[in-house]
């Protein structure tokens, strides 16, 4: 089956070799928190939508304004010496992780719209399961690419030398390598069984270096990130009927 | 899998800046109760429906006439000082929540027929989960388009500042936003276990201050969506055969 | 997924302002038991058939003659004084209920084929579950079309006023409506459990009514609406092998 | 969905009048072991098969050599006074049931082949549920077309007056009465819980009255169907490995 | 619905005779094993992938370098005067069991690639349940082509004489007989509840045969074995999410 994946554009923004950064749920919903964090804290801006009848039926609800499940934001950086040279930031996010085999048109319309905005580097957010252990709590990293393997040395980023990376992030990562894009994929520890800010939080330490104006006190961005994950799980509570995730038609009576 | 929801018109009426209104069944049934009161009190002429293979195969029977399972009603109003200055009244209805991933085509046809025939104002109706507690049982209302956000304050109505809504409404609002068609979803308070009049009826509160016409007064308002609630329910218990919504042909025997 | 289902005629017969009875099976088999006593007592012929693979697989086996799963019998008639005016009956009878998705595009194949026929009126018979109550076990009927709403007085037939057709009853009753045909729904009252003699029965009663030349007496009728409820019911005992109904392929071992 | 079965011919062999004997698997695997027993009995050549995408994947392995899951076996035949006139026998056999909405297309498929092949006559062996009554255990027979009708007659067979008959058996019988070709079915008794070699011998005692080539001494054939019968069950205990026949794409770990 | 399989390739290599191993996973993960040990051994090189949509969603992660789910390894053999003799060396492997209605498809993919490339004999590695009894513990073989026929001689492997190959293994030695292309299957022995590395070793000492640049000795061998089992479990261990492997799409909250 064909898939009916588009971007639709809100406005039309000028790149020259942004970075993208990647943030849809995982484990723990680290990514999500992640992403969600950069595009509020740099006041980024929606500039388009993925859309597809394949997307859960949902508006998002932000500041009383509407969104569909999948956003792209973007805005102008001002480079540091410290940090990745870029001069555009976007970040897409979303909360809902779509059906395993609309992985790779999701990607193939995702790496399509890079190579035309002249986008340098894909940075995807992802969780891991690391259980309780305090001491497994730590940020590994996946790069393809001469580009993303020396952020790996820069930044001190270990890397999973072994393993398995699923997901999105996962099909992004063999789609960039096979098509000669540079991409990273950061997994950030998570617990399986509640949105864990601890784990979104590790996660922004290490983004935090590659975009040193994102300011990290510790403590705001606890808040912060337990203020995302209570709304974020808020949301779904109130407003959401009987049913209303059914896969056929329900009639009511 | 191409849609093929399509729009037939019993006769074609001519519209000037007419309001629709959007009445799929939701939690507690208070978006349906709504619509139908609607249509009842103000005796809207049946004029179209919306059809498609993939909903479910139903006559509804009202005064000895049958109708498909979505119905259009529309009529001419006369505008009062207060309230919304619109010459006509559209209400869509049905009965049953289409699958998910109908609800992207479905919205796509509505707006096509609500810009072929010069609609002003598209209001959906919607049920949210507001439990027992009597007084989180306040309608709220998510608005896209200047001439919607300002009915917000026109008539006093809360925000839902941060949140979700799913369904058809949630997709109705993120492609009028998209689209740039005026819209505005009212949420109102609905207990999740049964059809709940009294959440209607608050619905109703709301929609009567922008419908003046509609007049309200609590007992007949309060009996008739009781009496609206106890036909739908016994309608289809009275006529249903066993497995009759079987998703797969059934061999008797 | 454009439906496949067709007609085959076996011999073509011409028709003049015929009558077409629609018996698909509904609770408690009222519909088949009663559509299938007809053909059998007005000796009606074997015309044509409806096909799909989307149908179950199966012969039914008559008199030791083989037919496809949905039958079409006609035959010419000497119209009484009494009763209906029409010169052909024409019967669709069938034994299993095609899943949801395919009611509108069988109804589609039926009323185009009722159109080139020049069809006069469609009879759809229907089960409505009556409960064990005597008093409730009477016959309703909804109709649609001027020719077809009198014969609601004219039979002296009770009108649902209020309520819900479903199934291909449901179906064909919209689209006749929609498309300007006389169509007549009776809906027997029948018990859900099991193959429901006594509520044939009662529906034959009304159907007698407008087909004078079926002799009803009491006895025979019931004799004969039991032994069609025996032979149904063994004829899937008897044959059937385990696994058949399954949607996937099955390997033996 | 358009089906993408075909016939691959390994040889084209030139038919004149041949019988074709469908031998799919029924209840208690009767119709399986008795077409196997043909085609080894009367060492018939493989001459073809039938494939899809949609029927299980798996080689069949016999005294080392591998084939598709459906063969079509042939041979000449030496026509006795006695028994069926005919020049060639063909044997089309499986161990699989496909799936309820393959078995029109696959109908399709072989009664084109045979009317392109010249065949004459097609005999599906099916099974019957027959329970424990060794009164009950007789062969019955379903015939269309007057060559077929007779041969019931002719061999004694007892016909099948009323119910149905399931599966691809089922539809082979319509769609050959439907499009004028001669068809007969045995029905033979088999216990549902497991593959009755008993069952399998009384049609064999019918299909030896009409192929008296093949010599049925009582002793060497039950020996032989219990030995088919153990190398199936064998076959598929022995090499499968868990989950393979999962509808979806399985990962290891 | 046509197959969305394609080949690419990282860097084109010209083949002259080379042998094509096939290493899907199977019952015990044997074949797995088997084909992992080889490609490390041996170090053969990335030089192709095979992509769908229907495949699950992950890169797999060696020495830091991310892969599709399956991946290609080719490189130039020294021939022995013991042991196959060809030129060179491709295995196909990969970590997950397609669905079944994608192996025909995929079957088809890669014998078209592999007679583009002149590859002279396909060899499918496959388990078969062979249970706890050390006796049983032998490796079966299935050859098609009198190439292969031969090679079961050669290296004294016992044949399946009587039985079933199912999963990717059945689909290619079916196709391969068909199309007339060399094939032959080895059925290592593996215990259905584990990955199973003695069950490779039993798989290895006949590759070995074959191969015998694989230097064998059995301590590393099983080390390197129990590695390989190890590290595929630990993978999807440590990186999967909650749900993702569902066939929806999730919404989080």
């Amino acid at each position: 089956m064909p898939s009916d994946i588009t971007i639709h554009e809100y406005k039309h923004m000028k790149f020259d070799k942004a970075m993208v950064i990647v943030g849809f749920p995982s484990i723990g919903l680290v990514s999500s928190i992640a992403a969600n964090f950069i595009v509020r804290t740099l006041k980024l801006e929606k500039i388009a939508t993925i859309l597809s009848d394949d997307f859960p039926p949902y508006s998002l609800v932000h500041e009383g304004e509407v969104s569909p499940p999948v956003r792209i934001h973007a805005g102008n950086r001002m480079c540091d010496e410290k940090g990745e040279k870029c001069d555009q930031l976007i970040v897409i996010t979303s909360e809902f992780m779509p059906a395993p085999n609309l992985l790779r048109p999701l990607t193939a319309v995702i790496l399509d719209w890079c190579r035309h905005n002249d986008v340098n580097t894909i940075m995807a957010l992802e969780g891991m399961n690391a259980g309780d252990n305090p001491e497994q709590r730590e940020v590994l990293a996946v790069a393809t690419g001469d580009k993303c393997k020396k952020m790996l040395a820069n930044y001190s980023i270990k890397e999973l030398r072994e393993g398995m990376v699923s997901g999105l992030s996962g099909v992004l990562l063999y789609e960039a390598e096979r098509t000669g894009m540079d991409a990273i994929c950061l997994l950030g520890p998570g617990r399986a069984d509640y949105p864990d800010a601890r784990g979104a939080a590790r996660l922004m330490e290490v983004v935090a270096k590659m975009l040193p104006e994102i300011k990290l006190d510790p403590d705001p961005l606890f808040k912060e990130a337990e203020q995302i994950e209570k709304d974020m799980k808020a949301a779904f509570q109130a407003i959401k009927g009987p049913g209303k995730r059914q896969d056929e038609s329900v009639l009511y009576g």
